[in-house]
């Protein structure tokens, strides 16, 4: 019996992965970009054992049995058997049964995408089975798109390449490249589930035309105008690309047919705040990007996060027990007062029942290997 | 003195007008197409007297004195005035001052959009009042946008055109020629002002890349299918193509920077209960259509009049006692269970404080003087 335990970062992206080519192999119809997250706050953890012993492969998520055979499992693990023959063909633990428990240190039914943690962290723990090396992007897109991503830590472009082996992840910028960029996630009261992305982008390539014109007229200028705005650093224009990519991505469901909306009106509230927040400093001091559900994720730099979850506080009459996260800022109750009035006259009054939690995080590195691992192996 | 009294009608659009490419003349990024709704139910009426005796000109507006030196309002007042005096230069009452008094028959405060009733009889009131002939939707245009529809009656296109002269309104079909169509306004309790369709398309123009998009790949393709429809009397494309281009034009504001959301978790509520009306008859019995603001307007046939306000009635808990108009459909308790579960699966409950009222109406004429002016004249 051979075991290795791995954990991946989620990830959130700031130029949006929507629509796919080719269904098979998840191939992209536009390029994207995101951050990694700190494994500390959100991570998947994935223990692969195989055996000689095993009568059969088994996959165990959360605790819950799954079915190991679904296509994207089976992409997956047959990919990486393949590429483990390849490199040793006398390897004889590759035939052996294999036994895999993920879970995630976040409530999965938070609609954080899970998938791409739960995919780049398999992937790691096999690759580690089987010693493979190079490059493991190219397989774990095809167990989940955003997956790709999640195989590298810091700043990471998915490139939407011209076919498999060029359609991988690529690090703009490592974990330390830019130390006081924060990341605010709001976890939104909704009850209700989503459309799923795979089934919303399906219906967007389908139905709408923007999505055509987005991907071919709009994404390539905006891959390059933020990669070089977090390069430079430059958190006001990053801010904006940031909301810009993020709003176009919710026109294109919206164009799609029948219309999907992700957001709601608490979400497009946070998206108030945020304006009112940014139009008062006359600079961008913190950007939202919302995904295939109606919870934020704000990107903003330390020295403003006092500011900006002061002002969330009191905006949703929370207090400092619905974060979670290291190093949470402390609240301010010195708000001023002008831009609390501009929140105020919002149409709407919003409360704690509108809000489940807030997770407070940074940029992180990649998948790893765990200490239990590490230890193992030693 | 001489004096005038002209109605005019309210216009929905089914292809959005959204974007400038001439503030000043108010020509239009792309073509629209709209119906022109019954003046039984709504209407603007306005009175418009001029008199050697006057010592200033005037505007009144439901009562209250407005500016009539509004750049919009000389716009039309001058244009008329031109072209009176180049038909008949010694014609002395066009240098006298007028009064101008204008009302309309339905809440303004409704967010329904009253400017293009408005213009529309101020231009024909105007025009009668010297005795212009001739097509009068250029004028009406430079007042308001969509104005320059509701100048005609029926089915009318407003084209794009090349320039001031050719970017008027045509008649696709009369009053007469849809004879079932029937219009249900949904004023929708939101509670605030939504940003000015004007300053909206503005910004729309401004920032949105989608909206070039739109403009020139989209609209021409959209309005000669949804002619089409209309001519062919094909309700279950006609239908497809209003909800189609009503969600592009909200995905264009949502694409908008800052973006612009018209349409709140309601007006989405009502969507899906479309949809799922729609979806469970496996053909579109009622078609959506949202313009700057959170109001639904749906269009659907007579005889489906009954099934779909029975619902929507069951789905916000409310009477018949909200429903304004003509021939107002008897409510029906005999819903299908199946399609009531289904909107009552909805994430969020609504109800009666969710809608201020239900407009129920039909294609109708254009302008017209009163009665009341027939028979001054008589």
């Amino acid at each position: 019996m051979k075991t290795v335990t791995f954990t991946a970062p989620v990830n959130i992206a700031v130029v949006k992965y929507w629509g796919k080519r080719d269904d098979k192999l998840i191939l992209p119809l536009n390029s994207s970009l995101s951050a990694t997250l700190d494994q500390d706050v959100m991570c998947a953890k994935t223990t692969v054992a195989c055996s000689k012993e095993f009568k059969e492969s088994s996959l165990w998520l959360n605790g819950k049995r799954e079915d190991i055979n679904s296509t994207r499992i089976q992409n997956v693990i047959k990919t990486i058997k393949k590429l483990a023959l390849e490199k040793n063909p006398s390897n004889e633990i590759i035939s052996w049964n294999v036994e895999i428990r993920s879970c995630n240190n976040f409530p999965t039914a938070a609609g954080l995408a899970s998938s791409a943690a739960g995919f780049a962290c398999l992937v790691s723990a096999l690759a580690n089975l089987y010693e493979i090396e190079g490059d493991l992007s190219e397989i774990a897109r095809q167990g989940s798109g955003s997956a790709c991503r999640s195989v590298l830590g810091g700043w990471v472009a998915w490139d939407k390449g011209t076919n498999s082996k060029d359609s991988i992840a690529r690090q703009i910028a490592d974990e330390n490249h830019w130390p006081d960029m924060r990341v605010l996630i709001i976890v939104v009261n909704a009850g209700h589930k989503s459309t799923t992305s795979t089934g919303g982008m399906a219906r967007s390539v389908e139905t709408s035309r923007l999505l055509e014109l987005r991907a071919k007229e709009i994404v390539p200028d905006m891959m390059r105008k933020m990669e070089k705005a977090i390069l430079q650093k430059n958190f006001d224009e990053f801010a904006e690309l940031t909301m810009r990519d993020s709003n176009q991505l919710h026109a294109i469901c919206l164009d799609t047919y029948p219309p999907i909306s992700y957001m709601n009106d608490t979400s497009r509230f946070i998206q108030y705040v945020v304006h009112s927040i940014n139009d008062f400093h006359q600079t961008n001091k913190v950007a939202y990007t919302f995904d295939a559900g109606p919870n934020a994720c704000l990107y903003l730099l330390e020295e403003n996060a006092q500011l900006v979850t002061s002002l969330l506080c009191k905006s949703f009459q929370i207090g400092a027990e619905v974060f979670r996260g290291n190093e949470i800022p402390k609240l301010n109750e010195n708000i001023d007062s002008l831009l609390m009035e501009k929140i105020n006259n919002y149409w709407r009054k919003f409360d704690a029942n509108d809000i489940q939690h807030c997770i407070y995080t940074k940029v992180g590195k990649g998948p790893s290997p765990t200490e239990d691992h590490i230890k193992s192996i030693k």
